[in-house]
Order: C-alpha cells, then sequence, then structure tokens
C-alpha cells in the first residue's frame, strides 16, 4: 500500500454502485474526516435465496465511525438514501443534509427502524452552502431527475471542488418549473473543477433524455380515450409522472384511488411539500370507487416492475383483496421493466390479458422516459463543468468505459480518469487522480426478516439445497451395532427415480448393511 | 365436455409452445390418427431449481401412443426437435419427416440417448409431399428463418388444407441463395386455406424483419479492421451467421478455432450437407492457434446468451482451459441477449472488459437480425394465404393478442380465430373453429441428471429450503424421557441472529425443557 504523503490528499472511497445499479454509496475523506455522500440499497438478484434487501459491506464506515462528520443525501430515490437507516444501527452520523423531499422520505424510514435518535436531519434549500467538518463545503444545486428535488453537490475541499452529480437527466421543460441549475455548474467550471463524479446509467445510449413532459401528450390521449375503468402503474417515487397522471385524472373527469404503501407515502409527502398540487376530493379509497361509474375512475398503483407482492402483480394473479379485473378494465404500465425484471412484468401483462383486461405496454407508446442522462446530456455536464479529472459513477462496468470514451471525446486525457469498482480507495490531489488502495467491499444481505444478514456460507448451503435437495436419516444403534428401532428417513427436495417409500427402504437396508459389515471398525 | 360429432373435425392441440417460447409442440388429430408437429424443449428458468430442461408433460400423447402416425420436425432448432429424445423413451414414433440439417442433428441426439430404434428419420426435399396415415398428406415448403434448411408445411387433411409456417421471416435476400418459395403459399391460398397456424415471436415488433445479409457489411468492417486476436460468439444454430463469420474471416486472413461442443457439431452437419461451404484449411485447433499472430485468428465461440457453462463465460471468469484473455483481444457479441438472460449477457460482458478486452456489443452495432418476422412479415404470410380460419401459435400470450389483431386488420373475423393455451383442444370443421376441450398439460421438468423428473412437489421443498434451509436435531431419549448423549444439531442455509454455537445450545436447552415438562403427555 502505497501512500501520498506530500500532498494534501483528497480519498474518494466508493462503497457501492459501481458494477452494477444501485445501493450508491460514497465517501469523500479528508485529514482524517468523512463525508458521506448517499447510502443506498439494492435488491436481490434470484440466486440471493431469501434475501430481501442488498447493501454494501460497510466494515470501513464501521471501523472509522470517529471519522464521520455527516451524511449528504442527493434525492429520495431508495438506491441513495435506503440504507442509511440499517447503517445507523451500526454507528451515527452525527448530520445528514438533503433535498425537504428526500428527507422526509427519509425520516419516516428512521423512526420506522428506531433510530430517529442516531442522526440529526437538515433540510438544504437550492444553493445553500453547508459545512460539514472543517474540510468539506456543500452548495446545493438544483438539477431534474424522476424524483422531484433532486441535487448536484458541488464539494470544495481544501485541494479543490468536486461536482458530485447525483442522478440526473438535463430536463429544460420539468413538470414541477424547477429548473436545472446551469447558471452554478458553468460558474464552477470558469473557477476550475477539480475533478467531476458523474452518473454513468445512460452512457451506453446515444442522444438526448426526452423531458419528462414528452410523456404528457401520451398520457394525455391514453387517460383521455380509454372507455371503462383505467389502472395505471408507475414507479411511486417518479413524482412528476405521478403529479401528470393526477392532473389528466382531474382533466378527464375520473377520480383517483391509490393503492399500494409506497406509492400512498410518496404521494402523501409529495403533496405536503407542494410537489404535487390537486384537490383533496380528487381521491376516492378504493371500496368507494367501486360504486362509481367505470368511466370515473383511475386506480393507480405500485407494481410496474412485477414485484411478486406489489398490487399490480396481485391483481394479475386474482389475488388482491379489494380489486378484480373485469372485461373492458384498461391497465397502462407507464414504466419500462429494468433489466432483470422483463420477465417478471410480461407474465403480469399476459396474466392481465387473459383476465379479460386490455393493457397497454411497452416502449413504443410513449409513456415512459427515463430519469437518467444520455450520451448527450453528459457532454452538457462535462462542457459545462470542464473538470481537470472524471470518475465515472452510478453504473455498470460498461457503462463507465462508455462514460470515460464521451470524456476522452470532449479533450480530458485517459490519465485524468479512472475508471473504479466498490472498495477503490481513489487519491486525488491538484495534479494527480490514481487507484492508490482497497478497503474491504462486498455485499451484505438483509434477510427476509429485515434483522438477520445472509452471509455467503448461508447463501452457498442455500444453493445446495435448492439444488439437490436434503435428506436426513435418525437411527438408534445399540452398544453392538444392532439397530434398536427403524430409522427415521426423511426426504425433501429430492429427485428420485424410484418412489419415495422404496427408497426409504432402501437406504434403512443399506444402514443395515453397513452396520453388519463395517461396525467394528467404528468401535475399535 | 361437448363434441362435434356431426361433422368431420380435426382437432389441433398444442402442448408447448403458446404462453412461453420454447417446446413447441403440437399434435393433430383426425379420426384417430396423430400427426406430432414439432417437439421442443424450452430451458429452465432461476426459480426452478436443478432443472436441466423442461418438457411438455406428454401424457396425453402417452395415453394416445396408438394413434400416432408419425411426426415432422419443420427444422433444426432445439425448441423445436430437443424432446423428440425424451420422449421416444416413453413411445414408439412409427415414422419422422423433416429436412436434412434437423434430421442430421436429431440423428446424432437419439444415438446419445440410445433410442435409434424407436423412429425412423426420412429426409425431405421442398416441395416433396408424404402422406402420413390416412389422413394427412404434407407438403414441404421451403422458408427463410435462422437456420439453413427450414420449413412451412401445407398439411392437407379431409377437411382442407392447414397451413403451419414453422418459424420463419421473410428473407428476399437469403445468405444460402435458398429462397421463401411464395409461390407455394400463394398457390395454397388460390385453392383455398382453410386455417393458418403461424409463429407469433416478433407480432409485436412493427415493420420487417431486415434480412441476415444486413448484418454483412457490419461484421465485414469489424473482422476486417480490428487489429489483434478476435473472438466472435454467436448462436451455434444461427448457419447463415456462422457461414457469413466463417467467409469474412477467410477474406481477412485470419483462421478459425471453433470452441464449444454444439458450435463444433452445427458446423460438421451444415458442411457435410453443403449449408457452409468453406476449405479445411481454414480452421485451427485452438492450440494451434495460440502460436498463430493475434492478427491471423479468429476463435468463434458459443455462450452468446451468458450461459454459465459455454466458452464465452468461462472465457470471462479466466476459467476456460485454453483461453485466457489479454489486453488488445476483442470480443463481439453477433447475438442479441433473449429477455431472461440479459443480466448474465451484460455480466460476461464486464468480466470481459475487466479483463482488458474490447467488447463490440448491442443492437446499434448492426451484428444481429431476429429469424422471426415482424408485423409486415405476418401481413404478407396472412396476404399470400388467404386463410378462412387463423391461430396464432409460437409466442407468449400478448405476443398472440397482437397477432390476431393483425388478422384483423386484414379482414378475418375475430370469430374466425382462437388464442389458445397449452393443452387446449381446437375442433376445426369446414365451417368452425372453437376451443371444445381440455387435455393433461403441463411441464416435466428434467433434472440435471437428465434422467430424473423434477416434480412440482419437490420444486415446491427446494424453493422452501433455498428461503429458509435447514435444520436438523439428532437425540436418543431413554423410555423415562432423559436424553442419553448430548442431540446432535446441523444448521444449514439458516438465517440466525446469534452465533452457531450459541444457537445449537439454547436448541439443546429448549429440547431438554420440553422433554421435562412434557414427556408425560407423549408416553401416556
Ligand atoms: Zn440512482
Ligand atoms: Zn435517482
Ligand atoms: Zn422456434
Ligand atoms: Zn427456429
Amino acid at each position: 500500500m502505497s501512500k501520498n504523503k506530500t500532498k494534501p490528499t483528497l480519498k474518494i472511497i466508493p462503497l457501492g454502485g459501481l458494477h452494477e445499479i444501485g445501493k450508491n454509496t460514497c465517501i469523500f475523506e479528508f485529514d482524517d474526516e468523512i463525508l458521506l455522500l448517499d447510502a443506498g440499497i439494492a435488491f436481490p438478484t434470484e440466486a440471493m435465496h431469501g434475501v430481501n434487501i442488498v447493501l454494501p459491506d460497510m466494515t470501513y464506515l464501521r471501523e472509522n465511525r470517529h471519522k464521520i462528520k455527516g451524511a449528504i443525501a442527493t434525492h429520495g430515490h431508495e438506491d441513495h438514501i435506503g440504507g442509511i437507516a440499517y447503517h445507523l444501527k451500526q454507528f451515527d452520523i452525527p448530520v445528514i443534509y438533503g433535498p425537504r423531499l428526500a428527507l422526509a422520505l427519509l425520516a419516516g424510514k428512521l423512526e420506522e427502524a428506531g433510530v430517529s435518535n442516531r442522526t440529526k436531519l437538515k433540510t438544504v434549500m437550492p444553493r445553500e452552502v453547508v459545512r460539514v467538518g472543517k474540510s468539506f463545503s456543500i452548495e446545493f444545486i438544483r438539477n431534474t431527475h424522476s424524483i422531484a428535488d433532486s441535487f448536484t453537490l458541488a464539494v470544495t475541499t481544501p485541494i479543490g471542488t468536486v461536482i458530485f452529480t447525483g442522478d440526473f437527466k438535463v430536463d429544460h421543460t420539468p413538470v414541477d418549473g424547477e429548473k436545472f441549475d446551469l447558471y452554478k455548474l458553468a460558474e464552477y467550471g470558469e473557477k476550475g473543477v477539480l475533478c467531476l463524479l458523474s452518473d454513468s446509467t445512460n452512457a451506453e445510449v446515444p442522444g438526448f433524455t426526452p423531458s419528462e413532459r414528452s410523456v404528457y401528450p401520451n398520457l394525455d390521449r391514453v387517460i383521455g380515450q380509454t372507455p371503462g375503468r383505467l389502472m395505471v402503474t408507475t414507479f411511486a417515487s417518479s413524482v412528476h409522472r405521478v403529479n401528470m397522471i393526477l392532473e389528466l385524472a382531474a382533466k378527464h373527469g375520473r377520480f383517483v384511488s391509490v393503492v399500494g404503501r409506497s406509492m400512498l407515502n410518496v404521494i402523501a409527502h409529495a403533496r405536503n411539500l407542494g410537489y404535487i398540487k390537486c384537490r383533496d376530493d380528487l381521491f376516492k379509497p378504493i371500496h368507494e370507487a367501486s360504486k362509481l361509474p367505470d368511466e370515473k375512475v383511475l386506480i393507480l398503483c405500485t407494481g410496474s416492475q412485477g414485484e411478486t407482492l406489489a398490487a399490480m402483480s396481485r391483481i394479475s394473479r386474482g389475488d388482491h383483496r379489494q380489486i378484480q379485473i373485469k372485461k373492458g378494465d384498461t391497465v397502462v404500465f407507464s414504466a419500462n421493466p429494468i433489466p432483470g425484471n422483463t420477465i417478471s412484468v410480461v407474465n403480469v401483462i399476459d396474466e392481465l390479458m387473459k383476465l379479460g383486461a386490455n393493457v397497454i405496454y411497452g416502449r413504443r407508446q410513449g409513456l415512459h422516459v427515463s430519469g437518467h442522462g444520455c450520451q448527450e446530456d453528459h457532454k452538457l455536464m462535462l462542457a459545462l463543468t470542464r473538470p481537470k479529472f472524471f470518475m465515472p459513477v452510478h453504473g455498470e462496468h460498461r457503462m463507465l468505459v462508455q462514460h470515460s470514451k464521451i470524456a476522452q471525446s470532449m479533450g480530458i486525457r485517459a490519465s485524468n480518469m479512472v475508471i473504479v469498482d466498490n472498495g477503490d480507495v481513489v487519491e486525488l490531489t491538484q495534479d494527480s487522480i490514481r487507484i492508490a488502495d482497497r478497503v474491504t467491499s462486498g455485499l451484505d444481505l438483509v434477510d427476509s426478516s429485515r434483522t438477520g444478514m445472509v452471509r455467503d456460507r448461508v447463501l452457498k448451503e442455500r444453493q445446495q439445497l435448492a439444488e439437490d435437495g436434503v435428506v436426513t436419516v435418525a437411527t438408534a444403534i445399540d452398544w453392538d451395532g444392532k439397530l434398536t428401532s427403524h430409522p427415521e428417513v426423511h426426504i425433501r427436495g429430492v429427485v428420485a427415480t424410484m418412489e419415495p417409500v422404496r427408497l426409504k427402504n432402501k437406504i434403512v437396508e443399506d444402514i443395515e448393511k453397513v452396520l453388519t459389515s463395517r461396525w467394528k471398525e467404528f468401535v475399535s
């Protein structure tokens, strides 16, 4: 391990968010002071049996908890704030700054987990500047993203300013009218940005990401022209989308029933803070909606990703307590499946169709746009901030590679950028960037009880149990090697070419044979 | 169950291929004679623990084996011929007709499974007509698809002709020069087609599927301009693609090493039959290729879908015996991931990049086109055959629905078509089509040993073991309810909030407590 002792150095240590989508967690460390930037969760892959939530391994922060001066939440998405309630069980965070919506959502999580007393939440407004420790001064720059109230950060340290984009796209016509503060980015660019850390989610996609508003006319057409009952599903956290759906329901004379806990939660907070504006009497509880004429009803629900337990999936299986599909219903998917969810989503669509619903889905409908910038958005970010050094973050390896190529195409030398993995320690000085070290990194898998951790060993055992099943044999043996009773054989999850009863008898026979022929070896 | 006794009726019973991609298996039954059209396999979903291959439940055919007069293989893809070797263990098939390539591949499978004597394979040429039983006369019509030597069938029965498209797209510039026999389709259309059963895979996609040849200039550019060593992966069965890759390797002075069993197998058969034409000395075994200069080598390998055990996946994990990635290698994915494989494929790409390879992948490269027709291809098929009745097949539910809408847009009445599920019995007469009945249908899951069947119960048990793990307690108890020895506790795959040793002690304590307090109840 080599250190750069001669020059003041900012260490940048991403613990999550690289090489996967999700669990964004990044450490800035300067002079024994740590600033934590976002702390998200990811969702398990299918091979992670019995796992509910994926966290980054926080060993490094746990061991350096005394250095933690504070944290920032850039916005309210689960992959940026979802981990905090878990981490606070392991260490305190003196203060967490963030936008109003993110902290409102976070406060609920902390309360539920009983850790509200382990930190202080402080909301910040655009262009507000806060100081954390002696080393960090952070300005909050309004950006545009799929959730309302999202920030890009300018983190000024003793060696210079680092721009941390958070999640963003460049949306010149945002639904809530809160425009991307391009001036602030440009101002930092003009003064001199030492390093840019930028969202790479869509770095493989050419062009600009369309404005969220481009979805409006298509939603308008669908909501306005559909006869009968209408159900719409989207990401609960897509505040702008939800806002448009509510506005269009009102416009076309439909009452709205909101179904799904996360959808209710986000709408409540977003209305509180003014990010969603609509009349109280637009909403009807689902049991009242069932008394209205079908063409007066819009059910807005969770489950756009085919999540097994979400409302739309339950409805498609016919096991939702309050909502049954009937012929003439129209279901709208205002979301694209993220990779890994495709099969679940199309299965839900098929089931809904079989129940008689007309289902509107798919990229060609224009009912969804991404909240992350594409290649041209990235070029604009690079052009405004004009960083000396560059570090693509928030994405899988090939996206980081693509993003680095975009930066190179704009004149940043390959030697002035690093492509990192979770756990890499990047040392940034005024005239160099390099991967200097590694700290412990990996996955913490939280099981369905939300308290236990599924260790690697346990996961491997579960995989093996799933592949092979298990046979248990219990038998009492006398000192002379004779069975004192019939062995109990239990077989679970085992593929056998013979009938279970025959198999059991065969096992008992074999045990007796072994005992007869080999007992002496055991006791000698 | 209602029967149509008054009129001669053709029963059409799909046992697989609906509501999923794969395991296409369709029965035509007339007057106690059965003709089997294709018999494929599917691959397991992630939830099918320890399952290797998915077959349709063949109860109906097993129970009606005496009616089976023969079978047809439309082409050599696994989802059309892969099940035959398994079924022949349950019942004989008097004769199987099919194209030369499909039957060459099938012969190998039957031999391997030791069932060659359970049927007779008879190759047919385009426009050949064969008779099966008294009821069926089948003309083989050359079509275009991603594998060479593929057929659409015209099955003439006492009540009229049914066109069974098999898999197809309309490719006017096929790589092997064997054009779609549009005249034959048109001729049947002019004479009168009673019913069309047509491939629905891409029924959701607008436009025409581009010609396989459209990939050529892009492959030419990549293979011609890449410095260093080149690895290309594609579907082994995509004979035309493989043909172009071999031709371009020769053109640009690269020797070819073929890696992966299925790739070697298909190339051998396709060369034998003249569907791939190239010189013997184009090929070099991989151990000789390693002695050639990098720019003289093209490695053609399996694993384009990220399959765990295929060559490309092994290479990406660094555990292929003969091939290690080195900086400067270029890897080309000439295939798109099918839904469900996306995550595996992008993981392989990421790992290859981390090892230093330049990876060329993604839809924008123009290195892959589908072998299945899109909406305009379907319109052409419907326009040529002008069927009275229509039955979309080979696709998931929403694709069938889309395909039926295309047919309706061309004037076929909704009452003249059926959207079916596996196991439905469609009764077709000269003036009606309807779903009249159902037979046993479902999945047979073949386990990794390729002999055992994974039953539903076993699968559920495996799922439960995977979610929860298993605890076994073995203990010897005296007649008076006292432990005669310390209980043996084994814990596997269990998440515990306490250390395993403490958990075991806790369990032992609890057993002793129960014995002390409750023993009398057990023995009384
Ligand atoms: Zn994010
Ligand atoms: Zn976000
Ligand atoms: Zn097929
Ligand atoms: Zn095919």
